[in-house]
This record gives C-alpha cells, structure tokens and sequence, in this order.
C-alpha cells in the first residue's frame, strides 16, 4: 500500500492503484496467450456490440486493444444497434459452438427491450468470462466453478493486491446491479467478510457505510460519497466510471473530501477500470487452457 | 398481526404464526390439483432420497402426507444411502424428462462426498420446486422467472401474511446457506430492504443484528439469538428446526428471551416450517399448470 503525501495536516487516504496490478496480470495473460498459441491454440475472444453507444465503443476499443497487446485475438461482432433478441441469441450460440473462441462478452446497453441475462444464457458457461449467464451467477453462488464478473473479481483482486483483510471485516457495497453489486456482495461474503448491500431506497445510507470497513461504490452517481459517509481509517472501491460534466471520467466517491478520512481509496481513472480489463483477458487464457 | 396476552408487565412480541397461512396455501394448493386433475393432468412430485437420516425421513413422511391430502401424487425415490452421484444423476434426469412429473426435490442430506448443487442442475429448472438448480439460484438473482428455494420463499410470504414493510427497511439474515441464507437474502433485497449477511466470522453479531429492522436466523444453533441481539420492536424470524436435548424441536432463537424485546416471533414449531412444505406444493401446481 503506497501513501501519498501532502502538504495539509489532514491524515491522506492510500491510494490502492489499479494500473500495477493490471500490469501484473498482462503479463501473466501474454505468458498464457504465448505458451497456448505454441501449442496450436492461439486464444481467441469474441465481443458482441449491438449498440453505437460512445462509452462501449470506447470500452470496446480498449479491450480489443489490450488483447491484441497480450497476444489475443479479439473478434468484435458488431450487430445493428437495433438487432432483435433472436439475431443476438444466434450469435451467441454460433460462437459457444466455435471450438476456436475461448471467450464470449456481450457488450452492454443492448437494444431496448432485450435483456443481458436472458441472452447471456446462450454463452457456455465456460466461455462466459465477464460471468454474465445466469447459470455463471448461480455456480458463483453455489460455490462451483464459474467465471465471476470481471467488475466483482477486479474488486477482490485490488483488495488482495492491497493486502486488505476480509475474513470477519464488515464489507458494505452501495448498488445491486447483477453485474457489479450482487456479484462482488457474494465474492465478498465466500470471502468471509459480514456483508451489507445498500441501494437506493436504504433509508440513511451514510448510517450503514459508516459500519463499513471496507465500502463498495457502484452506483453510477459523480460524488455520492462523502467523508460522512465514511469510517476514520476504512478502505473505499470506487466502481464508478461516470462522464463528468467536462468529459473526463468521474468516480461515485468525492475522493479529495473521503481522501481525510479514509485508510485508502481506489482512484478513477486507475483503479478497479484496468484491472477489469485485464481479468476478462485472465479468464479468456484461462478457458482456453481448461477447454482449448 | 395477533398479540398473544401476558400477565406479566413485560412487552409480550405478537407470535407471527405460519399455521394459518399454510392452511391457505394448501387450500389453494388443492383446488389448482383439483383443476389440473380435471383437465387431465394429475399433479405429480417426486422426492429423491439417498438417506437414512432420521429427520429427513420424517420431513419426507410430512411433505409426502400433505401432498396427498391436496390431491398431489408424491412419488418418493428411495435410493440407498450410498448411491453414487452417477446414480442420482440419472435418477434426476430421468424424472425431468418425464412428462408427467411436474416437481422434483432432492431430499438432504446426500451420501458422503456428493454435492447437492451439482447434482441438482440435472434438475430442469420448471420442476426445480425446492430452487436447488445452480440456474434457479442465478435467474433468482438476475430477476428471471425462477422457482426460488421453499424456505427462503417462506420466510418472505410469512412476512406478507403479517403485513411486516420490507422496502427500505434494515434485514440481517444470519446463515449463509445456498438453501436459506443466501436466497433470503436474495429476496429480500428484490423487496428493496437494505440486506445484511452475517455468519460464523461475523465479529461482535448482535452489533450487526441489533441494527435490524427484520431479523432471519438460519444458523442451526439453538438458542444463538437473545434479546441482547434484536432491537426494540424488531421482527424476527426463525428458520432454525434444531432437535432439543428432550426430542422436541428448537428454533435458533431464544423465543421467552427474545419476546422481552421484539416486536414478533415466528414460531418453532408452526412457523416457518409448515409454510415451507406447502409452498413446494404450490410451487409442483404452478409448474403443473405452465408446463403441463
């Protein structure tokens, strides 16, 4: 854990940085990439975009990049922004059936009406590398093996890297979305940790997060979090990526005001959005040794 | 709600019985297999049991006679108490290709060493009338029609019956069972309650459960909730069917304890227990009707 200094006498939050440790895990994924490509299996992930949504074509991009960097083959399956449930479904299941794509992500929004889980269903489960299939979700749970959501698993993995403890620490995460909040709650709890899941309608949120040794924000709201939302000394993951009113990327949490109470906080742009990235690589190298 | 009287000046907690409502579950129930039965359908469910376990042949005796009175063939599968995986998976597979059953339970405990949630994805998830199917547990959390587990879905009708406000409100569910806990936990955040989960490494539990507005406990530890853990006025619900030292059955809380202090007990016996057996039935019925 690195500390930053300043020059105020307020006590200056750690900053748990994300960019190392989806340094570490490029580097284990090319290793990975190399060695399956060697043996005649050169990895290969497919991303599926019905959308001309700017935010996803840039994620998109940035994926697609990063796994060119690291030696793998990046499909992008672009369908029209209006494409019906059954033409995603279809490209789903051709590419679960294709023996030669070790990784499947349906990229989000998709078109009005369509729903990611219902579709999500069509990955194979051992493709399903951002942990989107109800099936992948209901294995997490059960404690069977499954890819979680990239998001969740990049919570984990920048607390691990971080040396934060869990085992017996109250976890508490603001949001219930099925990619993000529900799935990190669960990681969290199989982790040991006494868990609270906080939304919108939690009556006195700063009451709950107060408890919180370590807090999860993913919520989609610039600055929800506040230093009174705060315990002296907690660690605070910022999920958020939200478009600030001048176009650079803004987290959920008010870091320079949490910044004088906390023990450590994930910075945006930095912290958990890398390490996302590279683990949806991580799980692709990942199927393709276990199923290639 | 009904208060039970007391001569005592100690507040008495109103008792949150689950009888009653049973007997109108059952009463639905029976009409809906009536109907089935009328067009030609006779509602059926099958129980699969891989033990010699004392409690589970009694649970199986109960959910078996109460399926009969409401006009619901039960089939029980008695296998031996060292059946193999392979042998209940097949067993499993072939009751969910077969048409004319409409529920299928996998009966606990199961032989050493065999995993109830791998198992029970042979289970296809409209006959998965217990929620133990890994894919009933996600589509759950994703909000798909699933069959959510018979004791969380208990939990949350007695609830309902009682007219306890769950929106927005603090729910502590103390257990983290695949069966219970989680499921129940999953619910009540569908409900909009803030959700706590705690467990054997929760430090200092009756600081967690002292914040609840609704209390489940689903441990398996008689005695384990007094009134030091609950708040004034709290509702508190308990899943427990512990065996007492004397062979009566126990609950996981203190009930005389507890009642000093909460607002409503569900009680052991007669709370949680038989609503439970009723909504498996219920849950066979529905099936019958959208799938046979």
């Amino acid at each position: 854990m690195t500390t930053t200094s300043t020059s105020t006498s307020a006590p200056a939050a750690a900053v748990l940085d994300g960019t190392g440790l989806a340094r570490e895990i490029r580097a284990r994924v090319a290793a990975g990439a190399a060695e399956s490509a060697g043996r005649g299996v050169p990895v290969r992930l497919a991303v599926v975009v019905a959308t001309d949504d700017e935010g996803a074509g840039w994620y998109v991009r940035s994926l697609s990049g990063a796994a060119g960097r690291a030696g793998i083959v990046c499909d992008v399956v672009a369908l029209a922004p209006d494409a019906d449930a059954g033409t995603i479904r279809r490209t789903l299941a051709g590419l679960s059936a294709d023996d030669t794509v070790h990784g499947i992500v349906l990229q989000t929004p998709l078109p009005d009406g369509v729903r990611v889980s219902e579709l999500a269903a069509e990955i194979v489960p051992e493709k399903d590398v951002d942990g989107a299939n109800p099936l992948s979700v209901g294995r997490l749970a059960a404690g069977l093996p499954a890819h979680p959501p990239a998001t969740a698993a990049a919570v984990l993995a920048l607390l691990d890297h971080h040396g934060i403890a869990l085992a017996g620490r109250s976890a508490v995460v603001v949001g219930r979305s099925l990619v993000v909040g529900k799935p990190t709650a669960q990681l969290l709890l199989q982790r040991d940790a006494t868990v609270s899941i906080c939304h919108r309608h939690t009556k006195d949120l700063a009451e709950h997060t107060r408890h919180a040794d370590v807090l999860v924000v993913a919520v989609g709201l610039i600055g929800l979090v506040r230093a009174e939302h705060v315990a002296e000394g907690a660690i605070v993951v910022d999920v958020g990526t939200n478009t600030a009113p001048d176009g650079s990327l803004a987290g959920d949490v008010d870091a320079a005001d949490v910044a004088t109470r906390a023990g450590g906080i994930t910075p945006v742009p930095g912290g958990v959005g890398p390490v996302t990235t590279a683990l949806i690589l991580d799980h692709t190298v990942r199927s393709a040794r276990a199923h290639g």
